[in-house]
């Protein structure tokens, strides 16, 4: 398989930590990583216009040619394939834990760090039209959301539950990325979540 | 079961069609709709925030007290449950499509969508920081995304492929809830999204 990505990029860092739980390495299942440069606008190119109409990434390539992307439909695609460890639940009301808080990391805590970064970081003046202001408004959503999911984490292990998930992979890839825009956790002020930070930091993973 | 729901909201919406496209009535799952009104706040309400510390809609109650928050979370949940007819897909490839359009309908149409709303209309006046500036950026990428999908469209019947799935739920819940911000799809020059609008508007679940 191919993975065309960023390695700067908070989404297919996603699908590289995904991949390391899984062992794919250790499985003997290729997957060469193939940088699309954000910075030098080559997910803007013809070559990965193709794959990705929009030009985003990741974009997960078979063997076949057949192309797919989307870094939960990459992940649930390789939960399929390759289901140990499980990283998407174990039973359905768990699996309907993850999927709601996954869905609470990337649509409260990813999605706002991503548009405080759009929107007000210099990397993107003139390359896309910023509205600083609501960068600013996102700036205090993110606080906000770091200090529920802080609180929620003085409850239990994980972001899901007791066991690590794609909750956990989605909530530290959104905290790193936040940190280009100087948003970071307050180590006194979220001790829970600094628990948590250094337990999944641990993780070989983390680095994939 | 109880859903804590807004009539006039897309994502509660979005669960609503779930539910009658799986004839949960026709099989004797009771499901009651409990309306908590965005328009009155009673979403901010300590009785909905006991329920969704961020006061968000839908939220699903099982008959014992469990409490599932997030709209896809609680289709899934209801797709393990009731597994016919399949609205996530029917294989693991054919799952994977399923996501990853749903996640395109997701984050390219109902996001911007709401943003647009958000950001630049009346009804958010006084209740929320807005950034109109925003609300115009996404009203471009509303535009652009139309396009995108009614080329998409011109190969295959839905919006995943040749089944009614998820994706045609998130799909044109996000179009219907663009009309309030006067998006809207442009009948001469999206021909297939008009086509597929008419067919999905034609469903019983469309009145959901």
């Amino acid at each position: 398989m191919l993975l065309y990505q960023d390695p700067r990029a908070p989404n297919p860092r996603r699908v590289r930590m995904f991949m390391a739980e899984k062992d794919l390495g250790g499985r003997g299942v290729s997957v060469e990583l193939i940088e699309v440069s954000i910075n030098e606008q080559a997910n803007r190119a013809p070559a990965h216009l193709a794959r990705h109409p929009l030009g985003l990434l990741p974009v997960l390539e078979l063997p076949d040619g057949r192309v797919l992307r989307e870094s939960m439909a990459i992940c649930r695609y390789l939960e399929e394939l390759y289901p140990e460890p499980p990283l998407f639940g174990t039973d359905a009301w768990d699996r309907a834990q993850v999927e709601m808080w996954n869905r609470h990391a990337e649509l409260e805590l990813l999605f706002p760090v991503a548009q405080v970064f759009r929107n007000t970081h210099a990397f993107w003046q003139g390359r896309i039209k910023q509205a600083p202001e609501f960068g600013e408004i996102m700036r205090e959503v993110v606080a906000e959301r770091m200090d529920w999911l802080d609180h929620e984490l003085g409850h239990r292990r994980f972001v899901a539950g007791d066991a690590f998930t794609v909750a956990d992979i989605t909530a530290v890839c959104a905290l790193d990325f936040g940190k280009i825009s100087n948003l970071r956790i307050a180590e006194d002020r979220h001790r829970n979540l600094a628990r948590w930070y250094g337990e999944v930091k641990a993780r070989p993973s983390y680095k994939a």
